[in-house]
């Protein structure tokens, strides 16, 4: 098997997770959440969003939790952007690393953000140009690579138009997501084989969710593909809230643990990552769809 | 990526799953499984097993389940048998498909049948000469291929070992069995690799158990290493009764709807397949691990 010595995890647990939790979470616990996984090895992580407070009620609190985390030095905190108004509150509050998207499907993008990708593409044009005058880091989310609720399977072609075209704006980074956790391996390993042909600039970054329970399978067909870095979310939180009991966004301690098993290093503390999973037990009071923090004297 | 165009699925859930279960399941509910099964598409199943009813009340009815079933041309149903006691009953109710075991780990041995690996193949190699002297289809379990609970990592030369034996023997099937759930992608493919060199006469199996959410990332490695052959358990039914929450064997299900994703053929009908887990779904009163089934408007 192809495999890397050494693979990335960026964690998206405080926003890409906590967004799709129905129960409000209280700012204190996101705070402590962050502060936490700071002191696991993780090196980077989305940790809110300035999206509307009217659709995303969650993440009103996002300049408060900004300014109120204990920022770690070699620690990077993204914030995702949905637009020019939201790049202008980050800008406000300071923020150096932004997260973009798009989608990969045009019916998703206009239900998602009542626009044709065309017209996503040349908003968010400017605020990459803008972000990278102020030196601000720039990830790129590419929603719906691989399948769309509303068209079902994405063509590659699409995917590799809306890459090119994110590499033409020299984003630092792209990920290509599964939004809704259907691809399958075969298709990741075909997909991700032809993203990384076009040997871009841009680091390359897969996100999986396990709604259909193939994030792991997807994650190892991805990197025999040569994917060497991954979104990934404490606890499995995430996914659609509207689906009880479905699983959410690839589980951090789980994917940890098989790299470790594999003998592939991520830097990162699994035990320290473990009490990360408690605290986020205790504050959303459900049944996390993670594997491995189910095991009763686990050893790791 | 190295795939097969057909893969064959072993139903393992009327056995391995439901031995697991901590409530006794009725007997009537047993045979209108196995009846639902063989309209799959199933080809293969192991529908019950010869254990003391003692250690396993829920196999008490192995005869009557045998019975009773409604046996549909061309498939295989096949029953478990630790020793030659068990050996001797499945031969009263004619039985012409037995499933026997054997661990690859001295300690798990002992621990599961109180006796040395050399006492338990030298007793099972009796029942195998009789039972192939009576065309018998004979399977072989090889259990903790991967890892032990007490000895944990099991070296791969342990394992070839019993494949070795097992093969001069004579048996119809290896299974090698990740019967803790803990075997990584890595060392599955290493495994296999290694045993599918020997070019046995005997078909190579994997079974595979989703405890720490690997059970579909051990499939894609097995499957490029040449395995085409996996069990699968309804509803991810089995594991262990004592880690509540955790996962059980690899759902067949999920496993199914993967390999059809992929382009892979089973010969398996997903949606009645589907009919199967709404009927153990009832029969278990609990929260089953497979993850399609909780999909709402599933499109497969």
């Amino acid at each position: 098997m192809n495999l890397p010595k050494f693979v990335e995890i960026i964690e998206v647990g405080p926003r890409d997770g906590l967004q799709n939790e129905a129960k409000l979470i209280p700012t204190d616990k996101k705070v402590e959440l962050i502060n936490l996984l700071s002191q696991t090895g993780i090196k980077r992580m989305e940790a809110t969003s300035f999206v509307s407070p009217k659709h995303v009620p969650q993440m009103a609190d996002a300049s408060e939790v900004l300014r109120r985390i204990d920022r770690v030095e070699g620690v990077q905190y993204m914030t995702l952007i949905p637009n020019l108004k939201g790049y202008e509150l980050s800008k406000e509050q300071g923020v150096d690393s932004i997260a973009l998207f798009v989608a990969a499907s045009e019916t998703f993008n206009q239900r998602n953000v009542r626009m044709p990708i065309a017209e996503s593409m040349k908003q968010l044009a400017k605020v990459v140009e803008d972000a990278k005058s102020n030196n601000t880091f720039v990830r790129f989310d590419i929603s719906t690579a691989f399948c769309c609720p509303f068209e079902r399977a994405v063509p590659v072609d699409n995917v590799l138009r809306v890459v090119k075209e994110l590499e033409s704006l020299e984003v630092d980074e792209i990920v290509v997501c599964d939004t809704i956790g259907r691809a399958n391996p075969k298709q990741v390993y075909e997909v991700f084989s032809e993203i990384l042909n076009l040997n871009t600039r841009a680091k390359i970054t897969g996100h999986f969710h396990d709604t259909y329970g193939l994030s792991k399978a997807n994650t190892i067909a991805a990197l025999q593909a040569g994917v060497a870095a991954f979104d990934a979310s404490i606890g499995g939180l995430g996914g659609c809230p509207f689906a009880p009991g479905a699983a959410g966004n690839d589980s951090t301690e789980d994917l940890v643990f098989m790299l470790h098993e594999m003998g592939i290093e991520t830097g990162i503390d699994l035990t320290k990552l473990l009490q990360c999973v408690d605290l986020i037990k205790g504050v959303t009071e459900r049944d996390l769809t993670g594997h491995i923090s189910k095991i009763e004297n686990l050893v790791i």
